[in-house]
């Protein structure tokens, strides 16, 4: 099995999007054949992957409210439906697929998101929420008995690539983000969230805070592909997550005169794109310098014409630190030496954090919890089949514990909810690209973990 | 009068768009009132100030083929029309106006264009077309009797702002872009340029080389504001163009590789932003060493995205010098610092040269021509008023020779005809922006120095 995403090639036998394939298991139960893990895993891969793909980057475009989102939304859908699972959307358009009571409370609970950043890769994101479900279908292979609700979920519009903020609809299910802000978001071309949800089918009017859904929660896990070479390093397939470090997105605007490109004298140019290049290479500095992260990913220019110097250039600024005081640290020295570069260029700067979250560190109890159940789950599996355990672990070192620059959904719901993360090997550290790659034996290792991990909270 | 284009604000008492307004004088002649160049210049700079504008930025967007563009050439047509002369329009889409008789050969042309940069100036182009008609107008208050055929022209596309190749109408014409290039032109979303002319209602099957046209233009002088400070600094109002620096357009890709900006450690990026800014500061310290100029104005990223290192930065170098060789030195040294920059950071680099015009000096004969037909008006009106004259000559001193780095259509098409420009003061020097800015007085020594220009080659 390599997942398509992987190697650039068109998926071959890929089956109709979000109907019910051949391939696809159903429900596991008495008299049924049992199947592998990776069977299941890969039946939906297959289903997903061309989904929302651009055939010329072979990047995804599943952006929040888009077609292709739809598309990924109905495949959600029928898959909770294939498997005899509650399906419902809540007030924020996320999706909830319920095995037993949802209203019982204490439930587990799973799941990530399927939306892409622009021209992401395969598995950011649907790695945890195809993962779910083939962990699902194991248990019931295991014959496991649950005595705790479980539901598989899709949070709506993690990557924020459509609109600029990234979690919105477990930002507004956790009352992160104020209905009246979320109304204030639009997108490139000016279409505002509700907007976009209402032409997509869902009521812009139910938004808001969802507490009486997240209090019936007892754990939320998140198995993600890690975005980093760190279980790469260590040699592990899946390690747990420590905390998520605290990042944000700032906007420079640097305003200068626009001026014909071919008639203006050096010394008589305000051109703010001279400064934008000096703050792109002094980021880059401090982030040395500190030992984080800075980033000039994204840049708007007006007028933007080959001919003209620019009156605009306005760059966004993505930080991360392992600590706050690092980050405070990181994120000062760049602004500084931003506005000296303005001042001696006669360039108006304003810097204004688009959106912040501080460090979140994953409750301690949960995370050692699922450290204590894996290390069982891989001795009891390396002593039945005289090898060493495969979930995570190698020959009885402990799960790696390791730390991320990235945000997730697990992050914001952290504050609502105990919440774990269990991240899946990824060889090169590529994500956010079409080059982002997870190996088979890994996904099929990352999919017995949560397995493991659902069974020894949520079954007897 | 205050053009519209220098205050911000929005012009007052125009008239409809392309309509004869009341205030707009009709053709002159025998009982009819005589009327200030002045005058029959602000009434049609009122009708044509809001075609286009952006209510917002208060630039023009008059990009070639658009609905503005389309009101710019009705406008054209309609001035055409009022003052009886003969309309139409080329193979190539440019807008002719003519006086006496188009095939008699040895025919005086002036003209300019109408179509802008985005958020360009109001007086970039138009200035020169609302002038030709001005001066014809002022030809006739006078009684002037013509022996050559006179134009007025309008060349399309002139600025490039939307399908990235400057001049396009006189490049057609003249053989300097072949048909089959043009075909290939597209704009930004896709559009390429012969669907573009047929939706306007013009047939792209038509395009191509006019040389018998050409061949029927005896000189050919166009009028424009001057992009840089040069006559602010002599204090002259007009001046006479002596050459278009060489100039070019260089295409620079920056290839990396995509990857999660919350994630990727530095030593593991290939981050081509970095790479970018380099080069943008390496190319404004080479034109600084060389004396020339040297821009980076129109950026396009992917993905684009605020947590994405990007796989790509593509930069558009904007480049003149005085001289090739100076040219040359320029753009080498740019190039090779990138390519120094990419090499470190395992960035890849291509440089395409988009578009280029080598050094362009109007025909001398010509030039000396309108030079003393300046000096004689100037000296005649001087003497019959007791006071100097104001046709580009402030007190018996030649009228200003300059040099320009911008591009025109005058400059293609002296490959073909004898061709001269002249230069109305820019107090500011700025250009390709809405505070572009020419003062009253100075429009009107344009149209009156126009006017003796043509009185000198097209009159008895």
């Amino acid at each position: 099995m390599t997942p398509p995403g992987a190697s650039g090639r068109t998926p071959s036998g890929a089956a109709g999007q979000g109907q019910a394939g051949a391939d696809r298991p159903g429900p596991a139960g008495p008299g049924r054949q049992p199947w592998r893990a990776g069977d299941s895993f890969l039946s939906m891969w297959r289903e997903l992957a061309p989904i929302g793909r651009h055939p010329g980057s072979g990047g995804y475009r599943r952006h929040a409210w888009t077609a292709a989102d739809l598309d990924c939304r109905a495949w959600f859908r029928a898959q909770a439906e294939a498997r005899g699972l509650a399906y419902e959307t809540d007030r924020n358009g996320n999706q909830w697929a319920w095995l037993g009571d949802p209203l019982a409370g204490d439930a587990v609970v799973t799941g990530s998101h399927l939306d892409s950043v622009p021209d992401g890769g395969a598995f950011d994101g649907p790695l945890g929420v195809v993962s779910s479900f083939a962990a699902l279908d194991e248990l019931r292979r295991r014959g496991a008995e649950f005595t705790r609700p479980l539901a598989v979920t899709n949070f709506g519009d993690e990557e924020g690539a459509r609109f600029g903020l990234a979690c919105v609809g477990s930002r507004l299910a956790a009352g992160q983000l104020t209905v009246a802000d979320a109304h204030r978001l639009r997108d490139g071309d000016g279409t505002t969230l509700p907007a976009a949800m209402e032409a997509a089918g869902y009521d812009p009017a139910a938004i808001g805070p969802d507490p009486e859904r997240l209090a019936r929660i007892g754990a939320f896990v998140e198995l993600h592909v890690e975005q980093g070479r760190a279980l790469d390093l260590t040699g592990d397939p899946v390690g747990i997550a420590s905390a998520i470090w605290p990042h944000g997105r700032w906007r420079f605007d640097f305003r200068g005169e626009a001026n014909h490109a071919g008639t203006t004298r050096l010394v008589d140019r305000r051109d703010p794109m001279l400064t934008y290049a000096e703050t792109v290479l002094a980021a880059r500095r401090e982030a040395e310098l500190t030992g984080a992260l800075a980033t000039f990913g994204k840049i708007a220019v007006e007028p933007n014409g080959v001919n003209a110097i620019p009156s605009l250039v306005r760059g966004w600024l993505d930080s991360r630190a392992a600590d706050q005081a690092t980050l405070d640290a990181l994120v000062t020295g760049v602004e500084r030496a931003a506005r000296e570069y303005a001042e001696r260029a006669g360039i108006d700067l304003d810097v204004v954090r688009e959106s912040f979250t501080p460090v979140v560190a994953f409750e301690h109890a949960l995370r050692d919890e699922i450290a204590k159940i894996l290390e069982r789950a891989g001795d009891r599996r390396g002593a039945a089949a005289g090898r060493p355990g495969q979930s995570g672990r190698d020959t009885g070192r402990p799960v790696p514990v390791l730390g991320t620059g990235a945000g997730h959904d697990a992050g914001i719901l952290s504050a609502s909810v105990p919440t774990a993360m269990l991240f899946v090997r990824n060889p090169t550290g590529i994500s956010h690209s079409p080059a982002e790659h997870a190996a088979e034996d890994d996904c099929t290792a990352g999919v017995e973990a949560l397995a493991d991990v659902l069974e020894g909270l949520a079954c007897s």
